[in-house]
């Protein structure tokens, strides 16, 4: 805002811009259409001339619920009193205008023949011989019969295009930028009508779908709604494929101690991201540490939990807080303590991880290695590093869930079950540790349909909500045209193959691999197969 | 939208720039940060060196009530993965960024000193030494201190200052844009926060306010909701301002066949604006005439009714339904009857003013005359005009109304109830034929604040149910800033100047005149009086 957007019209010319202007304090509708006219409309000019201008300005709240304020203006040198003229009139017409993206139009010159002026994503200047002569009654069925309704149509009837010198533009049919004769300046210019046909005003559009979807959400019961995300826990240990160890094994024998059940005695409420209706968030409290926060989140209670062989849930709590306040990724962080367990031996000992944390952060003693991140870390150390592309894994282990292994391996910014959720849909599956063929054009779905998430930006949690064909409105919406299932993917690979592109740029071609603590069979296959589909070459890099 | 707004801020130049882009297929969110990067971003640039930038991106769902919509968008060059860098982050941050005006900050290059980033109508690069070193929440307690709310604060913790590769950048305190050590970037470009702290979000303020005012309005009983504008018409016939026989008396002894009551039993239903909730306008029928059709309003009972002296209601529906259908003013088509009724004594027959509007419209035989507006009209047929400035009085007669009168006059777009509503406030005193001098500052006040009104563009009904503190929080949303009062008028009286000015240069100079048919005792030195108060010289022209 601030900016307004101007759509200016020559019809002698008959050329159609778009420029913009600052709001300053003319704040709009009158004021604006006077400050224009004080600056490009001579005093002198005849109201019936090339050179007299219609200067349709909305407010700026127009499109909003502010009772009152559904009214548009338009200035303009009178016929009339020969004046400067400013009108304004209600009904639809600003809330359409809002639509169009546009917050003034400016009409200059004359046409030769009679013409209508179509403003919206395909502004036009359309031949209007087929309805000179018409009324206005007559003028809005002609619209309404190629789908404008007659809040959209601004005309003038008989008295305009006779030059009557108090002839309206009508608005609606029965409304009217009425007194000063501004119809019969249209019609010395040949100008029929202006017809708004606008799908810019995507925020509206936006809050509409939302009350449908809010409505669709607050109807569907889900454990996020009452335990978070630290719901998930249990299933994936049920599914036996929760880290533990450090990767060394997939099943937590304590896993009970830090499930969602356990975290409830700690939660006080929940919380919320803006416009949510889920507050998947837990504030929690430990009384031995004495603080309150945020958290954990289900990949905290694994990362500071079966990771590194703790049990204890009020650390993990303590852990998370510590984590905040430093600064720091908390998946990274437990991974990397759990590579440091590993070196060490000294598993379980939530203390020092405690102590590990703050000594990463100011890069104290170990700390400064740790810093480095579980990759170089445990290059220095000696030991295997448990990263795809230099990041940790999340708290889906691969061993159980095999096209998430595999999906960890194609993401371009390292091992992630954000990148590809494909967990949530092998879960459901027999089958998940085995690499069947059909599982990778399901899993590129998935890496475009996040892709196309982060892009409009929605939560991953959306996926349990909302239909292909919400997530498809909302992109029609924000494109202002209708996307197809299919474009929908295509559009999010797109934005893959761009990311690709960039890190082949930077060097990164040959780090699509598990680190080989995790053996998936048939997975190079499954990658080659990959690249295939996405239309790479056989070694993953874009043409 | 389509063009979205980026803030382009450079760190070692110490520049702030705003940019724009047109809105592509990359969305926005993750999409459009991997487009700008892909653009501007060289994929060999070291992630901890001067050439990497940090691109914070909203999505175009941000600050909508669409549920999961509620997060935020960083891209960057990881220092832990070495890839291009996207990830999302929820809280408030998006909404905050939203209210910023800005969908896309770059941040580029590399302070030498510490230094944190304020985004909103003042975007400044801030030294931040004060704060280097504290941790997350320590950080929050300082902008708390300062008015910053947490959600409006993205910052990095003694790990992001430590440049620990896997830090993140701290959202809100306990959210994070997470996992690939963005929150180091921002260390190694010395720059411990981004905080948010726009106003220009002003659609969601409205929307706010709309809420509050809906209710209120809801509250209040009046007549505007019940019958309409035609209310009017026994109020105005009960002070003796009611317009008959073309001004020449100012009581119609029909009254009571064309006011509200009288219109009660041919309506049909209300109808409105958009977002408007008193629906003043009347869809009435008449079966005589086959039409369902809207109005008449008060102004056009009165001109095809008194003004002609006509007290048939129906034909006074069916001349409204003709005016809209030719596009033509009913109040400067009633007047301009009455003056060809005048001339030709031929009072009150309907039919005939029937005839004459189609006549008009297409400039057929009289007509041709009568287009020509009143003022052209009678000077033709050597009677009076009554007219101010070429346009038609509306229904309040000035010689039951003084100061309405005097405002009819200085009004720089003919006599016209809109430009000032005095009337408003004459009604409600008991010496409406006076001129005493405090109406005059009165008058003017209602001229600036009228000005407003159209500027803002709201219907002139909302005097009637919002307080000037309703309007000053409109006015101050629109400008992001706070208004007083005393501003409110000034900048209505600046507009009002602004026409002035082009109407003089117009060569409009000699026109502040009433027709001699009415006499207001004392109204020159009212006007000369009213020119000093506006700062205009002697003769009412802008210095």
């Amino acid at each position: 805002m601030g900016l307004l957007k101007i759509l200016r019209v020559n019809l002698s010319k008959e050329s159609i811009k778009e420029e913009e202007i600052e709001q300053g304090d003319f704040i709009g509708g009158r004021g604006l259409g006077v400050y224009i006219a004080s600056r490009e409309l001579d005093p002198k000019v005849e109201a019936f001339s090339e050179g007299n201008k219609i200067i349709i300005s909305n407010g700026p709240l127009a499109g909003t619920l502010v009772p009152f304020s559904g009214r548009c203006n338009v200035t303009s040198k009178s016929p009339l009193t020969g004046t400067l003229f400013s009108s304004n009139a209600g009904g639809m017409f600003s809330y359409e205008l809002s639509k169009t993206g546009y917050d003034v139009i400016i009409i200059e010159g004359k046409s030769n023949d009679p013409v209508y002026l179509k403003v919206g994503d395909d502004s036009q200047i359309v031949n209007a011989t087929e309805i000179w002569g018409k009324t206005v009654f007559e003028t809005l069925e002609f619209f309404k019969k190629t789908g404008l309704e007659k809040g959209k149509v601004a005309c003038i009837g008989p008295a305009g295009e006779n030059l009557v010198r108090f002839a309206n533009i009508m608005v609606q049919g029965h409304r009217a930028f009425g007194r000063g004769g501004l119809g019969s300046v249209m019609g010395f210019k040949k100008l029929k009508a202006v017809v708004l046909d606008g799908s810019q005003h995507k925020k509206k559009k936006f809050e509409e779908l939302a009350r449908e979807l809010r409505k669709k959400i607050k109807r569907i019961s889900s454990p996020l709604k009452t335990q978070g995300t630290s719901n998930i826990l249990a299933i994936i240990q049920e599914i036996r494929s929760l880290p533990t160890k450090n990767f060394q094994h997939k099943e937590f024998e304590n896993a009970d101690m830090i499930n969602g059940d356990a975290l409830r005695k700690y939660t006080l409420r929940s919380d919320t991201c803006y416009s949510c209706i889920i507050a998947c968030k837990r504030i929690t409290r430990s009384e031995r540490y004495g603080i309150v926060t945020d958290g954990p989140e289900y990949e905290t209670l694994a990362a500071f939990g079966s990771y590194i062989c703790n049990y204890d849930i009020e650390s993990i709590i303590k852990a998370n807080d510590l984590c905040d306040n430093m600064g720091i990724d908390t998946i990274s962080m437990g991974s990397a303590i759990a590579h440091f367990m590993e070196a060490s031996g000294k598993w379980g000992d939530y203390e020092l991880a405690h102590e590990l944390i703050v000594k990463t952060a100011y890069r104290d003693g170990i700390g400064d290695k740790l810093a480095e991140g579980s990759a170089r870390f445990a290059k220095d150390m000696g030991i295997e590093a448990i990263a795809v592309k230099g990041m940790d894994l999340p708290a889906y282990h691969p061993q159980g869930l095999y096209g998430q292994g595999l999906a960890f391996v194609t993401s371009n910014r390292g091992a992630d079950h954000l990148y590809s959720s494909y967990y949530l849909e092998e879960l459901k599956r027999k089958d998940r540790e085995a690499l069947s063929k059909e599982k990778i054009p399901e899993i590129i779905a998935n890496e475009n349909k996040n892709a196309i998430l982060d892009s409009l930006i929605l939560c991953k949690f959306s996926r349990r909500f909302y239909s292909i064909e919400d997530f498809l409105k909302l992109l029609s919406i924000t494109m202002s045209r209708d996307i197809s299932e299919e474009e929908f993917y295509e559009m999010g690979g797109k934005i893959i193959t761009e990311e690709r592109r960039f890190n082949f740029k930077a060097g990164i071609t040959k780090e699509d691999v598990l680190p080989s603590r995790i053996s998936i069979p048939g997975l190079k296959e499954a990658l080659r197969e990959y690249y295939l589909l996405r239309g790479w070459d056989k070694e993953g890099a874009p043409k």
